[in-house]
C-alpha cells in the first residue's frame, strides 16, 4: 500500500531541522576561513590594541595643557622630540610639553591626548602654537578598547567575513577551528533524462538538475557530488541511493517528475535500513511534492524534476538543513537581508499554501521596483530573468500593485 | 617636491575604471562555473524544451473535446493508450480521444492540451469522464517556448549562477568560456606591523590588513596573493611592487598609516616605470588617504593603514576595479541589492564628503532597522558588529532617526 500522502505546512518543515547532526570540525589557514563557519568561541588572550594608539598624525599632550587655546589666543607647548612608528616613545610628556607622533605610534606616559598636525604650527623648531582645545582621550585608541582581553570575541556557529578573520590575525590566529562542508550527494532520476553530453532524441531532455543544485550546494556551504542519472528502476535507485548514503552527509533525489517516478523514489525510501519518512508533500508552489525522509542520520530529499521547483524548493527548504550541517546558528534567521521593493503589478495566490513569486528589481532614485516575471512556473528562462522571490503566506490570496513587499535574493 | 594633494569626488572616481583592461578567458567545466562572468555571448542552436511537453499528470486531448464540460455534464473521451516517459507518443489524438501522459511526457500529435488527472475519472479501462473545460495549450509547455534555436540566452559580462548553469546544461555545454579571475597582489607596509605569527612587541601590531583584504578579493571575484609585510624603506618597498607588478593584474599596497608612510608609497609610485597618479586622497569617510595610480596597464593602490577605513575603500571603491577586471559589466550598478530599512537614531555627517556609516540590522515584523554602531571609526569590533553600511552623499548635512535609508550589505 502506497503511504498517505500527508502536506507538511511549510513553517513545520523546519521543526525537523534539530534531529539531524552538525558536520565534524576540522582545523584551516584563516587565508581559506571566508565563508566557513566558526566551530569554537574565540577569547582574546590580549588587550587590542596593546597600547594606546594615536589615530591622527600630530601631537601627543596633556589635554589640560590646551584648554582655553583658540586662534586669537594658542597654548604654546614645547617639542621634547617625536615618537617613532613601532618604537616606544623616547620620554615622558610633561604638562606644556609635546612629542611629534604619527597615526598608530604608542602614546607617551604622560600624554592623554592628540592635537592634529592642522590644529597646530611650529614657531620655531622646539615650539609649537596650538589652536584648539583639545578634550581627554582626543584621537587616541585606548589599550584593549577594540578587544579586551578575556573577551569571547568569535562565537562558534557564525560564519567567517573577512573582518572575523581580521579578528583572528589580530589575535595571531593563523589557523581556526571550523565546522567541516556537509557532502550534499545528488542522484538524477527520470526516463526521459540524458546526460548533458549527449543529444536528447525526441520526448527527452537533457539533465539540468545536477548542475543547477551543484552550484546551489557550493553557495550554501556545502560540498556537491553529482552520483549521475539513474533511470525509474527500483534497485538501480535502490542501489546508488544506498552508496551514496555511505559516503554523503545527506542526499538529494531529483525527480522523477512524474507521480510514477515520485512512488519509486518513496518506496526506495522503505527499503533503505532505518528509514522514516518525514514529510511528504509541502503546502508550498512551486514545489508541493517534496519528500524529506531520515536514512540513519541523515536526510534525504526528493525534489519535484521540474528545474524551476527544485531550484525553488532547495532554497527555501533545503538550503537551511545544510546550514545547519555546516554548523550555522539558526539558519532559517535571515531575514533582515531581504530587499524592500514596490511591486509594479498584482499578484494572484492561492490560500491555504505558501507561493514564491519571481522577481526582477528595478532600483529607481527613490526606491526599488520588484517587477513579477511573467511566463509558465517550468521555464527556465524565468529563473535566469529572476533576482530574487517573494513570499506569499498561506493566509495572503495575493498582493496588489503598489504593495511594500520583501524580496529574497535569490 | 611632493605632488600636489588633489582630493577626487568619490563618484568621480569610477571614470578611471575603462581604462584598465580585463582579465584574460578560459575555460571550465559548468560543475565549476558558479560566480565565475560569461566572456563570450551563447546562443541557443536548439529548441529548449525540444518538444510540446506536458507540465501535468493526466490526459493529452483536443481541447475542444471538453468544450462545455461540467461536472454534470462531463465529456466523454476514449482512452487510446498511454504515452511513456522519454518515449515518443504512440498513436496521435484525435477529436474524443485522449492518451494517458504523465509531467514531462511528449504531448501526441493532434493533442494541443491536458486535463488533469483531478479534473477526469476513468469509468471504464477504456474511457474517461471530463469535468472541466480546458482552453488550448492547457498545462502544456510548447516547444522553444523556454529557449528558442537562435536566441540569444547569456550574455558576456554577467555573472554566472545556478539558473544562468542550468540553461549551459540544458543546452549541452558542459564547459564555458569565463573571464580569468584578476590576480590582485597584496602588499603590508609599516614598521610599527609584525606579522601575525609573532607576538607584537610594544608599540607594534599585527599584520590584519593582509588578511582581511585576502577575504575581501575572494569575495570580489580575485585571486589574493599575499607578498607580506615590508618596512618603511624606500628601496626595499620599490622592490617588492615591482617583483609584485610582474605577476599580478592589480597590486594594493595597505598604508602605512602615516602621512611619511603615504608619502613613501607616491615616492615608489613615481620611480615605477610607466606610472602616474590618477587619484591622491578621495572626498569619503573614512578612506580620505587612498591613492590610485595606473602603472603600465595596472591599477596600484595605496589604501590607508587604519583596517576599518581599509575594508570600507576596497568595498566601495576598490570591488568595482575588480569586477571590471574580472569582466563584470558595469561593475558599479548594484543599487537594486540595498537594503531599505529604518534608522534608529540620528547621525551626523559632514557636507562636502561621502560618509559610510556601519549598521546593524535587526528584522521585526514589519520593517527591518538599521541601528548605527557605536565607537569610534578606527575599532575592529565595529566591523564584526556590522551587517552592512549607508552611503550618506556629499550634500546631506545628517540623517534623523526615523529616516529610511539604503543599507549595503557588508
Amino acid at each position: 500500500m502506497k503511504e498517505f500522502f500527508t502536506v507538511s505546512e511549510f513553517e513545520n518543515v523546519f521543526e525537523h531541522i534539530p534531529q539531524f547532526p552538525v558536520a565534524g570540525i576540522e582545523t584551516v589557514s584563516i587565508l581559506e576561513s571566508a565563508g566557513r563557519v566558526m566551530a569554537r568561541d574565540v577569547t582574546a588572550d590580549m588587550d587590542i590594541p596593546g597600547f594606546d594608539r594615536s589615530t591622527m598624525d600630530g601631537y601627543a599632550v596633556c589635554a589640560a595643557s590646551t584648554f582655553g587655546a583658540t586662534e586669537s589666543n594658542p597654548a604654546l607647548l614645547t617639542i621634547k622630540g617625536t615618537v617613532d612608528m613601532g618604537e616606544t616613545p623616547p620620554l615622558p610628556v610633561r604638562p606644556g610639553e609635546a612629542l611629534g607622533i604619527s597615526t598608530g605610534g604608542m602614546m607617551p606616559p604622560g600624554a592623554d591626548s592628540v592635537v592634529m598636525k592642522e590644529h597646530a604650527s611650529e614657531i620655531d623648531p622646539s615650539t609649537i602654537e596650538v589652536y584648539k582645545s583639545v578634550p581627554p582621550g582626543n584621537h587616541v585608541i585606548a589599550k584593549g578598547e577594540d578587544i579586551r582581553k578575556g573577551q569571547t570575541v568569535l562565537s562558534a556557529g557564525s560564519r567567517i567575513r573577512p573582518q572575523e578573520t581580521g579578528v583572528l590575525a589580530a589575535l595571531g590566529h593563523d589557523r581556526v577551528t571550523v565546522y567541516k562542508k556537509p557532502v550534499v550527494g545528488i542522484i538524477s532520476t527520470g526516463d526521459e533524462i540524458v546526460p548533458i553530453q549527449e543529444a536528447p532524441g525526441p520526448a527527452r531532455i537533457r539533465d539540468i538538475n545536477t548542475y543547477t543544485l551543484t552550484g546551489m550546494i557550493l553557495k550554501a556551504g556545502g560540498i556537491p557530488v553529482p552520483y549521475g542519472l539513474v533511470a525509474d528502476d527500483f534497485e538501480a535507485l535502490h542501489q546508488k541511493c544506498a552508496e551514496a548514503l555511505n559516503h554523503c552527509d545527506m542526499m538529494i533525489i531529483s525527480g522523477g517528475s512524474s507521480v510514477g517516478a515520485r512512488d519509486l523514489t518513496i518506496d526506495v525510501i522503505h527499503r533503505l535500513k532505518n528509514s522514516e519518512i518525514l514529510i511528504h508533500g509541502i503546502s508550498i508552489s512551486p514545489g508541493k511534492p517534496t519528500i524529506l525522509a531520515r536514512v540513519g542520520q541523515k536526510p534525504l530529499w526528493g525534489l519535484p524534476g521540474h528545474v524551476t521547483s527544485a531550484m525553488i524548493v532547495f532554497d527555501r527548504v533545503v538550503r537551511p538543513f545544510i546550514e545547519h550541517a555546516a554548523g550555522i546558528q539558526n539558519p532559517s534567521g535571515q531575514k533582515r537581508f531581504r530587499i524592500t521593493a514596490r511591486l509594479t503589478r498584482n499578484v494572484a495566490s492561492a490560500q491555504g499554501r505558501v507561493d514564491f513569486i519571481r522577481v526582477r528589481l528595478i532600483a529607481q532614485e527613490k526606491e526599488i521596483l520588484a517587477e513579477p516575471i511573467l511566463g509558465k512556473s517550468g521555464l527556465l528562462n524565468t529563473m535566469t530573468q529572476a533576482d530574487g522571490l517573494i513570499e506569499i503566506d498561506i493566509n495572503t490570496e495575493g498582493l496588489d500593485k503598489g504593495a511594500l513587499v520583501r524580496v529574497i535574493p535569490f
